[in-house]
C-alpha cells in the first residue's frame, strides 16, 4: 500500500511543508528510516535524526523550530506522537487479527457456555462451564477460561492466557500471553508446629473495560470479595497483583512491579518498574512512584512524587542519593574535624592554662 | 445455603454473644459485609469496622475487648483468623474442583504412563512417557508433564503448569497456572572468544509434600543432583528458584523473590517479596528477610531479622535508613562545623599569637 | 553405562593420577558423590570435599595443589569446569530429547506452513500461517507459533512457548517453557481526560543464533522496527525485555532483570539478577552490573563495573554502602562535634574576653 504525504496530512489534519505528492509505503523509526518511509519526531532527543534522515515524510510537532534544512516532507500537528499512533492503529487494523474468526478445531467449548457473534476461538482453547463470551471476542490458542467466567465484547486474549473460575473481564480488554488471572491469593495461617494452613481464596478478579495487561502478569483472586482492576488501567509484563488489591482508573504500572494484598491504589497513578508496595495501604490519586522504589506507608496527599526504598519525597530522595555517593568523603571530613577539634581543644586548654 | 450463628459456633467451638438464631448465607470481608454476611475480625487494624458493620455474624478473638456496642452476633474463639479459614475451607470443598473427574478429550496420555484412581486429566493436558500420576490428582487444561515425572496423590496442577522430565511432585501439592518446574539451570562456561558454552543440566527438581507454588513461578532443575522444595514450603507468584537450591521445611517466600544457584535456605524462614539472594550461601533456620532486601552473605545464626540491600540486622538497618533521609541536612551540619572550626582556629591562633 | 577413568581422561585430554581402570556409572556433585561417581572440583570453595569424597573419579584443574591425600583417581585438565561440561553434554545428548521426532496428534499445523526435516512437533502445538520451521527443530507441547514466524534449524522450544506473529528465531536457539516472544510493547499516549490511547506495536522481535532464553521471560515486539537479541546472548528466567531494546552479542543477563524500551546494551556485558535499566540509554561493551542495581544513565566507557540503585562505580558504591551501615554512629559523632565545638567556642570567647 502506498500513500501520499497529502493523503496522510489530510487524515491527521496536519500542515504540509514540502512536496505533497511524495509517496510512502512503510513506517519506520526515525533513526532507521529509508526512502519511502513515513516516520515521526516527538521527543527532542531524536530531533538530531531529523536533519540526516532519508525518510520521505516525517510527522513533527507544530512547535518544532528547524535548526537546519530537512529533505523530507514535514507534516506538522499539535501532537506528533498521538498523530503517528493514530496512523499505526489504522495500519494495524488492516494487518493484525485479520481473518481470525470462527471456532478452530480441536478446541473445547462446554455445552453450557454462551458464545457471542463473530467470535474467534482458536485450537486448543478451553471454555469451561457457564462461561459467557461477548461478541467479537478473540481467544487465541491454548487459552483456559474457567467455569462461570464472563468476557465482554471486543476483548482479546492472546495465546496461553489462563483465567480461573468466577472471574470477569470487561469490554475492549487486551490480555497478553501467559497472564494468569484469578489464581489463589497467598494466604496461610501459621500453626503451632511451624507449618501453615491454607486460607481458602473464595473471591474473584474483576477486570473492568479498556484494560491492557502485559505478558506473564499474575493477578490473584480475592480471599473474599474481589480484586479490582478498574477501567482504563494499563499493566506491563510480569507484574504481581495480590489478593484484594484495587487499582484505580487509568493507573499505569510498568513491568515487574508487585502490589501486596488489600492495598488500594488511586486513579491516574504512574508507577515505575520493579516497584514494591506493601499490603493494606492506600495510595492517593495521581501518585507517581519512581522505578525500584519500595512503598511501606500509605500516601494520603494526591499527586505526590516518590522515590527510594523505603520511598519518600522524590526530590528529597534524589538529594539523599547524591550525598550517599559521597559518604566515604563525608566520613573523612568528620574524621578531619575530630582531629582538628582535638588539637584546638588541646591548644585552647593549654592556652588557658598559660593565661591562668 | 444458610447457616445459623449457633451452627457455626458449634462447628468452630466458639462462644456465642447475641442472637444464636440469626442466619447467614454468604461470607464477606468485614468492611464489605451486609445483612446475612458472616465475617471476622482478627487484625486490630480492622476492629473499627466491627462497630458499624451490618454483618449478621462476626467471628472475633477471645481476647477482644469491645469499645462500643456491636449489632452482630459475635462468636469468640482463640484464633478468629484460623477459625474463619477453617470455615472457608469447608465452603471451598463444596464449591471448587467439584465435578472435575475423569479424562477429558482431546488429551494426550502416553501408553507407558500409570494413572491412579479418581484422577482428573483435562483436555489438552499432555502426560509423557513413564509418568506416574497418584490417586485423586487433578491436572487442568494445557498442563505438560514430561517423561518419567512422578506426581503423588491429591495434588492439583492448575491450567498450563509445565513440568520437565525426571522431576517429582509430592502429595497434596498445589501448583498454580504457568509455573515451570525443571527448566534448565542457568549455567554457561565462558570461552576465550567471549562466547559461552552451555553446561548441560542433568539433575531434576524434587517437590515434597504439602507445598504450594504460585502462578508463573520458575524452579530450575539441578546441574546434577536435585533442586529441593521441602515439605510445607509456600511460594508465591513469579518467584525464581535457581538450580541446586534447597528450601527448608515450612519456609514461606513472597512474590517476585529470586534465589540464586546452590543456596540452601533453612526451615521456617519468612522471606518477603522482591528479595534477591546470591548463590552458594546458607541461610539459618527461622531467618526473616524484609521485602526488597538483597542477601549477599550466609546467615549463620538462627532467627535473625534482616533488611536492606545489602541486607544487615533489621533494626540497625531501619536506623541507617532514617539517617539516610536526612543526609543533605547532615552534610549541611558538617559544612557548618567546618566553617565554625576554621573561624575558631583562626581566633585561637590569633589569640595565641597575641599572648605570645 | 560404565566408563573407566582412562576412557574419560582420553576423551577430555587430561592427565591421570591414580588407578586408570576404576569405573564410574553416574555423575554427581562433589559433596554428594558416592562410589562409582564421576565428579569435579573447579571452585576453590569446594576443594575441601576433595579429601573426604567417595567419588571414584574427580576432574580437577591442572593448577590444583593437593593439601592431603585423595582416594579418587584424579584427572587434571586446564579447566575442570569446561571439561566436565563437555562430558555432561555428551551424556545429555544420549538421554534428553531422544525419540522426540515427527508430528504428534492432535496438533495444529497451518497448510501454508513450511516444515523442515526431522522436526518434532508435539501434541497441542499450534503452527500459524506461512510459518517456516527449519530442520531438526523441536517444538514441545502447547507451543504457539504465530503467523509468518521463522524458526531456524536445530532450535528447541520447550512446552508452552508463545511466539507472536512476524518474529524470527535463529539457529540453535533454546527457549524455555512459558516464554512470551513478541507481545505488544508497553506504549500508551496520555489523553486530556486522563485515560490512555494504545500506540499500536507493529514491529517484531529478532532472536539471532545460539541464544538461550529462560522460563517465563518476556520479550516485547518493537513499536516499529525490531527488538534484537543478538548472537550468543543468554537470558535467565523471568526477565523483561521491552520494545526496541537491542542486546549485544554474548551478553549474559541473570533472572528477573528488566530492560526498558529502546535501550541498547553492548556486547559481552554481564548483568546480575533483579537489575533495572531505564529506557533510551546505551550501555557500553563489557559492562558489569551487580545484582539489584538500577541504571538510570548511559554507560559510555567500556568494561566498567557498576553497583547500587542508582548505580555508580562498583568499588565506590561498596565504600558508600559500608558507611551507610554506620550512619547512626556518624550522626552521633557529628552531634558530639557540635557540642564540643560549642563548648570550645564559649571557652575561646571567654578566654579572649579575659585577655582583652
Amino acid at each position: 500500500m502506498q500513500f501520499t504525504a497529502l493523503q496522510i496530512a489530510t487524515l491527521i489534519k496536519g500542515t504540509l511543508e514540502g512536496n505533497p505528492e511524495v509517496k510512502v509505503s512503510k513506517v519506520s523509526k526515525i533513526e532507521e528510516a529509508i526512502e519511502g518511509s513515513l516516520s515521526f519526531v516527538a521527543n527532542p532527543k531524536y530531533e538530531e535524526y531529523l536533519y540526516s534522515s532519508k525518510a520521505s515524510v516525517i510527522i513533527v510537532n507544530e512547535s518544532l523550530k528547524l535548526a537546519a534544512p530537512v529533505s523530507a516532507t514535514l507534516i506538522r500537528v499539535a501532537d506528533a506522537y498521538m498523530a503517528f499512533a493514530l496512523l499505526l492503529e489504522k495500519y494495524n487494523e488492516m494487518v493484525s487479527n485479520a481473518g481470525k474468526n470462527g471456532i478452530e478445531q480441536p478446541s473445547y467449548v462446554s455445552k453450557t457456555a454462551s458464545i457471542g457473534k463473530d467470535v474467534y476461538i482458536a485450537a486448543f482453547a478451553y471454555i469451561g462451564e457457564n462461561v459467557i463470551i461477548g461478541d467479537r471476542v478473540k481467544i487465541y490458542p491454548g487459552c483456559y477460561i474457567g467455569d462461570n467466567v464472563v468476557i465482554n465484547e471486543d476483548s482479546v486474549l492472546y495465546s496461553g492466557v489462563k483465567i480461573y473460575n468466577e472471574c470477569s473481564v470487561g469490554s475492549r480488554v487486551f490480555i497478553h500471553s501467559g497472564c494468569v488471572i484469578g489464581g489463589d491469593g497467598f494466604g496461610f495461617a501459621p500453626l503451632n508446629n511451624g507449618s501453615y494452613k491454607k486460607v481458602p481464596q473464595i473471591g474473584n478478579v474483576i477486570i473492568e473495560d479498556d484494560v491492557e495487561i502485559g505478558a506473564n502478569t499474575t493477578i490473584d483472586r480475592a480471599t473474599m470479595g474481589s480484586t479490582y482492576i478498574r477501567k482504563g488501567v494499563k499493566l506491563d509484563n510480569l507484574i504481581q497483583i495480590a489478593h484484594n488489591v484495587d487499582i484505580g482508573e487509568n493507573t499505569v504500572i510498568a513491568a515487574q512491579t508487585g502490589v501486596s494484598g488489600s492495598t488500594k491504589i488511586g486513579k491516574n497513578c504512574v508507577i515505575g518498574g520493579q516497584v514494591g508496595i506493601v499490603g493494606h495501604i492506600h495510595i492517593a490519586d495521581g501518585t507517581k512512584i519512581n522505578a525500584q522504589s519500595g512503598l511501606s506507608k500509605s500516601v494520603l496527599e494526591a499527586n505526590q512524587a516518590l522515590n527510594g526504598s523505603p520511598a519518600f519525597d522524590y526530590k528529597s530522595s534524589l538529594r539523599s542519593q547524591a550525598v550517599f555517593r559521597n559518604l566515604p568523603e563525608l566520613n573523612q571530613r568528620i574524621m578531619k574535624l575530630e582531629e582538628t577539634i582535638a588539637q584546638l581543644a588541646a591548644l585552647v586548654k593549654q592556652d588557658i592554662s598559660i593565661n591562668e
